[in-house]
């Protein structure tokens, strides 16, 4: 039997109580995932535990690095089970680590296997998981429907095929699943294959040669989205840029379309202005707006040409932008243009700055229109779950935050949800026993019940 | 009855112990606040609890705004008791912030009312609370002395009218009331109305067409200000400027006189050269200076268009200029004119480098000549002042602290410095009760009392 | 008797467990400090416990200057005893500052005193310690062995005379000394006295007129080093510089040799090149780098003439430069000749954008090949000791974690050691209580084993 007991996480019968009681069984909405939305809809069965567990996620690759592992039995020609009873080795004594609960949790909830994950039990978990594995036939609807979720937002790019959405309806699924709208590829001008991507764009919509081309593209494209059920958007920058003119962003983008290369101050400068450009342009279909800040990424070039992209080599980014993201809200704002909006920011040092920016934007359009994002990616674990939930209490009003969601490439990381949920009602029922809040019940357990799940689903309109 | 126990925030006996044997019962000293002088003179009496209470209160109109709620019934047309009612409603799960708190605990403190506060309540509590202020016919001077208040320092401009001090000693208060010298005014060169505020100080003082003009009025206005009990002066700046020369500055000031607007340069030319030569003149008459930095303000143009400065939509900067703080303590140093200074930071991940660099600068003209100031406006609160005293005990000497301040513009913010008590009296019984310190009360207890009030005494020549 | 209790810092059975099973007894690695080597040969006995235990210690004066006392008595005229009074005045106040710790657990740990220090007990123990000194001819030799330290690193200048390591291991102590290569003299290319280091470099070595002389020597020195057993380097830097080219930096050289002041660009021109080149040379010979980033140094100017460097007028920089630094490791990763590092980081806020970064370079060349340092200086306490911990286990892996180290110019420092240990083993024993990780005692014993002594033992392969 594993450390993992009932009460996990839950410190006090009030926690406890706040937990079963009310969040436990709610319905997830996972408002925000990296699922292949074609790995739902062929629906294959899953052949064993690595493929389902360890196959493409670059967290447990960096916890396996850190400990020394050579990579070989990491994403190289190792079998799948030397690198699962590797892994099991590594997570052994990764106390603390994120991964050593999480891990452990989806064995239970997943699997039913209880055994502590160690270098000892490791093959007999490869046999016990492979045998579950195989005797239920697991497949991706039966994971998802198994963890309650109600909704998932994929992240999808202007020009992907989209027919995937609407033949996944008609399988009929207890879950709803719809793309969110991603232009970063079309804005981030400076990337290799830019043109490209601007022409993928093209085939789906109309020829492009200006910026008002581009734009009519990306709303045509933006309304197909919303055709399959797109409630929401993704935009992702290192650092919010300042807003600039169409004038000087349609100069940047002719250049590079006749085949010359951005500089640095060019890339800012058409940046700047496309997210200003997409806010507007979500705020006026309702379509709210998640925004992801603070990753410095692809560190390390040698891997980079390795393994590629989104392979553990990026990081956490000390680029601040709070007085472009200021000057880009009061614009839009100006303009009766501001979207509903959703901060992940991945530097926590700067959680209070962004939260009390928020603050100065919210309107009746919404219940907690700016929303501050939950932790996320290295944040996404207990003490960032921990600080998250004080910082944003301490400057705001937790009843109307739209609470978590996976960020993930994985089927199995809906126990994070869960996690997510002790953390919060560890959170609130501490406050209740020490009589820093109300102790009535029926009045937390609502809150505790919008933050898992009705808040979202209010917020994004469903 | 609300979830306000009697040991509320005490989480030890040893802290229940400190607190109610050394700290509830201290006078207080409210050594930097923003309530008019005029109406304590006047001395009017309040006419229902949402004038008392929510009028002027920007904390509450945010939190109010983050819930979704419309404008009108937070600073507009609608009537006093609906948005009251109204904020009532929006604090019944705003758990965890400080507004949760502090509301509860000032209608317990000032009306003796303990209901909770929450929609239900609401209509009870504006009947309750209404009923006290007439029965008792509140006014500012009973809400002061309530409050045991024996010392407060107005903030004001410098060209203000300093009359109203000398009559507020006439009427025998049991407190005292004295101005803090603001010289932002005329520091703010690029704030509209400069020439108008230069005007300001002229008439009252002398003819101002050079910076020794300008100098000289200073020194005279702030000898106006000693004359009326004035020991600190107040200085807020987003972040320090780097420090510029006499010449320097006179060649702004003279362009703006002659009508120019300034660059961005040019004022923080300017500021960065003022700054330097209050704190010397400061120096001079050993007057405090209170040093605001970290505030990022107006953030959002169209509601500073509607409802005027200081109504709610201020947020935490991020700048940093602790290079430049060195280098402006230095230079002050090496001229014998560094003077007392407080540092009142609003950025919460800029403590420990702030700290640190107080640590250099001390001398034995003070205990703690270089202070810290307590958790201020956006840090206000519980998570914000335990990390102040974990931060300022690792870097520094507590027992040298000048302790809580309301920095408010209402009168019934005086629980706050309850409310700071408590968690001083838990976090230091905590220690006490983990042998992390001694436990001889005596000991402690002198400490407690001296960071409530005895410090701030001393600190301020009282 | 003093608060300090067997169980101090240990919160819970299970933390206690941990530490008197598994912690306590390990032998002490100090792989980074300032005792000068000569001390330890010449071993002369102690003659009081002023000089012993505050005559070189700034930390100390710093605290005393925060409480207003007379530089007379911290590092002037006024006698041992009279400082030393002074001193335990001060202390006896100074609730949660790590002195308060450090001190209490010293005078119990060298001299058997329990006394609580405090005004009162001053004068008893001045009488006891000096007694117990002279009683014991305590000596460098016996302090060291006493605290069961097995080896322990000195930071040398690369012109510095290594006969005394070699005479040290003549004398068959019971610990190994071996120096850290400190090149920072040869790289701080604005320092005043620069040409002369370049001088003594030379006289040790060859001629220095290029950068390829420059090199070859700083090579020469460090096989020299290494033959006296040095597995360690060091560098300090506030922030780290881009990388520049060795033609770049051969420029600046040339210039400054010939009588030249290099500028700020040149000067990080040049430093930029040499930490480049220094890393380099570090993997090449395997030799670990610790790198010591974030001190602002020399704040008060009128100090540092009165009383030189390190006498405690440094503080917490804001300077960052994790892209720098992201730059400097993917380049030297690209050419594999990144070596062992372990990055000393003064700004807490930095933590985690710092660790992540790391998570990004490791390889199967060491376990935990890139560390991130144990809280340093500043962070030497109870609150940045646990945060680093928090943030430790959050983004890394705590098995492979190289533990403690003093970085003290004081024999008296070693309790540090147990203070890290106890908090170690309270963090862990707090998450088995809580069942938040495995309650195997042998499989947590055993990292906690690892990161008192063993991880460094192998981490330098000693």
């Amino acid at each position: 039997m594993s450390y993992i007991r009932e009460d996990f996480l839950l410190t006090t019968k009030t926690a406890n109580d706040l937990y079963y009681g009310y969040a436990k069984d709610m319905p997830i909405f996972d408002y925000h995932c990296h699922l292949p939305e074609k790995q739902i809809l062929e629906n294959n069965p899953f052949s064993d535990v690595f493929e389902i567990w360890l196959a493409g996620d670059h967290y447990k690759w960096r916890l396996m690095r850190n400990f020394g592992i050579n990579e070989e039995l990491i994403t190289g020609n190792a079998s799948n089970k030397e690198k699962f009873l590797t892994y099991c080795k590594v997570l052994g004594t990764a106390f603390g680590n994120p991964l050593y609960h999480w891990s452990q949790v989806e064995l239970k909830e997943f699997f039913g296997c209880e055994k502590e994950i160690n270098e000892q039990n490791a093959e007999a978990i490869w046999e016990e998981c492979n045998a579950y594995i195989r005797a239920n036939e697991l497949t991706p609807q039966k994971l998802i429907e198994g963890s309650n979720v109600k909704h998932l937002f994929t992240t999808n790019e202007v020009f992907d095929d989209l027919t995937t959405f609407e033949k996944i309806k008609e399988k009929g699924y207890g879950f709803t699943v719809a793309p969110a709208f991603r232009a970063d590829k079309i804005m981030n001008i400076d990337a290799e294959g830019y043109c490209g991507f601007v022409e993928k764009l093209a085939e789906q919509t109309q020829q492009i040669n200006t910026i008002d081309d581009l734009e009519a593209a990306l709303e045509n494209r933006l309304n197909a989205f919303i055709k399959v059920g797109a409630k929401a958007s993704d935009i992702a920058v290192e650092r919010v840029c300042p807003v600039t003119t169409k004038a000087e962003a349609e100069e940047v983008l002719k250049k590079v379309l006749a085949g010359a290369r951005p500089s640095l101050e060019e890339t800012e400068t058409f940046k700047g202005y496309i997210t200003y450009f997409l806010m507007k342009l979500y705020s006026k279909y309702n379509i709210a707006t998640e925004v992801h800040i603070g990753a410095m990424r692809n560190n390390n070039s040698a891997m980079l040409k390795k393994l590629g992209l989104d392979t553990g080599f990026d990081s956490i980014s000390d680029t601040n932008s709070i007085g472009n993201l200021s000057r880009l809200f009061d614009k839009l704002n100006l303009e009766n243009s501001l979207p509903k909006t959703i901060i992940f920011n991945l530097n926590p040092k700067m959680n209070t700055e962004i939260m009390t920016l928020m603050g100065c934007f919210q309107s009746d359009e919404a219940r907690g229109k700016i929303q501050y994002g939950p932790a996320w990616w290295f944040l996404d674990n207990k003490v960032g779950m921990e600080q998250h939930l004080r910082d944003l209490t301490a400057t705001g009003h937790i009843a109307v935050f739209v609470g978590m969601l996976t960020d993930s490439r994985s089927l199995l990381s809906y126990p994070r949800h869960h996690y997510f949920r002790r953390i919060l009602c560890d959170y609130l029922g501490g406050m209740m026993e020490r009589g820093e809040m109300t102790s009535d019940f029926k009045t937390v357990g609502k809150v505790v019940e919008d933050i898992c799940f009705n808040n979202s689903v209010d917020y994004f309109n469903m």
